[in-house]
């Protein structure tokens, strides 16, 4: 068996992800459970994207156009791109491998933060690629200490912005800063998975940078409501995009996820009152966290880093028994905290209620 | 722009998919243009499958199970298998990429045959594996040579069964002649995208091999009409599929995939219903290519490679004028050669008047 696998596979430790409803439900014989353990939108999905889905499946049995042709050339209008600037993939996950593909040679290495998504790391081991990543300082990216890290061989920086699981970003002054003067020959992906939740104005305009060897990962999973389809993007210079889309599988986006995308990406109604739910409840729980006397981390995102002055794997099994999935943080080394998924009205005041009896 | 690129990835000739039917219809202004170039079902999907879909829209922005729990449940009792056999993917096409990240090392070979699917040679450059493919021998995969030619360093041998392009399959025999006494380091994988087509009785049943180093690739794309939505199944030993697991992207499987294809297992009149039509249309094609005077490769799949005694892509653009999209071969080096995929009894009917024009 050992002379079978390669090797570098049996180091990956796999991604836990956020429990399934219908697995705590199934598991503990529960009902109505919350789930405030993925970063997702509460509010569900564009009805307009729905209706699409609707309108599509007729046509199941093609395959998926591979080029994305309506949706690329939607969102670059949108975005002010070009389409030749817009790759999709099976979620922004499925970009990750790509750029490490694309760009990382075997022997070269991807550079992060620690305490950020864990998937650079796993998708860098899965690619047999080195991977380094350095401390956060007062829970952010320390860009700095990053820029002085970088060695010969270092060929991407990932950089989480906001940055999960902390909800900090870096704002334009210091990402401008860390841009300037960097090695010609490397990348920097930042990955702005939450960029639509951001309610700062110093937070920077990363499509300024495309002209520069940056790369921008965004979700339809976040603010748009569609995690379950599987479809994010990258916002790069076409000379990537191209070596990008060599790379990729030819049909990578399921047919739903496109004609869902078209939908939601015009659904401005829907998408502010998913912003609107966040930043309500966000007021909501920093206050009701600080009169329970727990610490918490600012977020520009849709979930909040908690300080629950206790185990987090005790916290996380007595919410779930009150049907309350949330996310503990012990794997980053953070044993005090959990994760919490900013989310209805109505679901924040049962988790606050939960935290209540867990104190 | 030279050294930011991964070598490697500048050497992949990009997958070139059948041409969608709106891109057709858009580029010349054509309504009515019939697909015959993606061996995809004529029939659609199952009725249930869809209504499936219809019923969990209301999740769609939660994250799919990342275990596919009731989907691996239900197909493990359905091929008297254990959920620890089965590991899904984004279409079977994540899986290849899987399988070598997971079993061939870096200096290792990916072995199979010219003529076959191109993803084998596409997904190991995109992983700097090395690869290399035999010829076919009367339009077949050339077990013995392959056999003869395994290197210390050969690690994943692919034997697409049937194979596309040519729709001819290896058989019982000769495949429990190549897999007695191979060496024991390396995976032979079994591409059964077309299995359900199959209509010999000398068809290897591939699941008496799994206690071997086997790993048998299915998909939902084909006989059960699911394409669009991007699902693939690989069915081997425990111990393989949890070292597949660590690599796989953790949510590779859309949530309407799984709902789709749980109950797609359970339309038994919609599969049969769907062999029948492939294997009816390929006896009046057979016929009628006969009458024409085309030469024709016998086929156990939904497609026919189909002799066409000129430039395949002038015979390609022809059809294309008429409407009908099919695949020329040329990229096999099969330059009078074109594959074009059974559909419905109307749309051979009119392939066949296409190509009269053509002739």
């Amino acid at each position: 068996m050992e002379n079978l696998i390669n090797k570098n596979i049996l180091k990956i430790k796999p991604y836990e992800p956020g429990k399934p409803i219908e697995e705590v439900e199934r598991e503990l014989g529960l009902k109505n459970v919350i789930k405030l353990a993925s970063n997702e939108n509460p509010l569900g999905s564009s009805l307009k994207a729905l209706a699409a889905i609707k309108r599509n499946l007729n046509t199941l049995n093609r395959y998926p156009d591979g080029n994305c042709f309506y949706l690329k050339n939607k969102l670059a209008k949108k975005l002010k791109l070009k389409p030749g600037n817009l790759i999709f993939g099976n979620g922004s996950d499925e970009l990750i491998d790509v750029i490490i593909k694309t760009f990382v040679g075997l022997n070269e290495e991807v550079l992060t933060s620690k305490v950020s998504f864990v998937e650079y790391e796993i998708v860098s081991q899965a690619n047999n690629r080195r991977f380094r990543a350095l401390p956060l300082k007062n829970f952010k990216y320390d860009l700095m200490a990053i820029k002085m890290a970088i060695r010969k061989n270092t060929k991407a920086i990932f950089i989480a912005n906001p940055n999960n699981p902390t909800g900090t970003y870096v704002n334009k002054r210091e990402l401008e800063e860390f841009l300037k003067g960097l090695p010609k020959n490397l990348i920097v992906v930042l990955d702005e998975a939450y960029n639509e939740f951001v309610d700062v104005r110093d937070f920077p305009k990363s499509l300024d940078y495309i002209n520069k060897n940056v790369i921008i990962l965004r979700t339809f999973s976040k603010t748009y409501g569609l995690a379950g389809l599987r479809i994010g993007f990258a916002i790069a210079k076409p000379e990537f995009i191209e070596c990008m889309n060599r790379v990729r599988q030819p049909f990578n986006v399921n047919l739903l996820a496109q004609a869902a995308a078209l939908e939601a990406v015009d659904d401005a109604a829907f998408l502010s009152r998913s912003r609107k739910t966040i930043l309500d409840g966000k007021m909501y729980l920093y206050n009701e966290l600080e009169k329970l006397g727990f610490g918490y981390v600012c977020s520009v995102a849709n979930f909040i880093l908690v300080d629950v002055k206790q185990d987090c794997r005790i916290v996380f099994n007595k919410l779930l028994k009150q049907g309350v999935i949330i996310r503990p943080m012990a794997i980053y080394n953070l044993k005090n905290f959990i994760r919490v998924t900013i989310g209805t009205r109505k679901e924040n005041i049962r988790f606050i209620k939960a935290l209540k009896k867990v104190k």
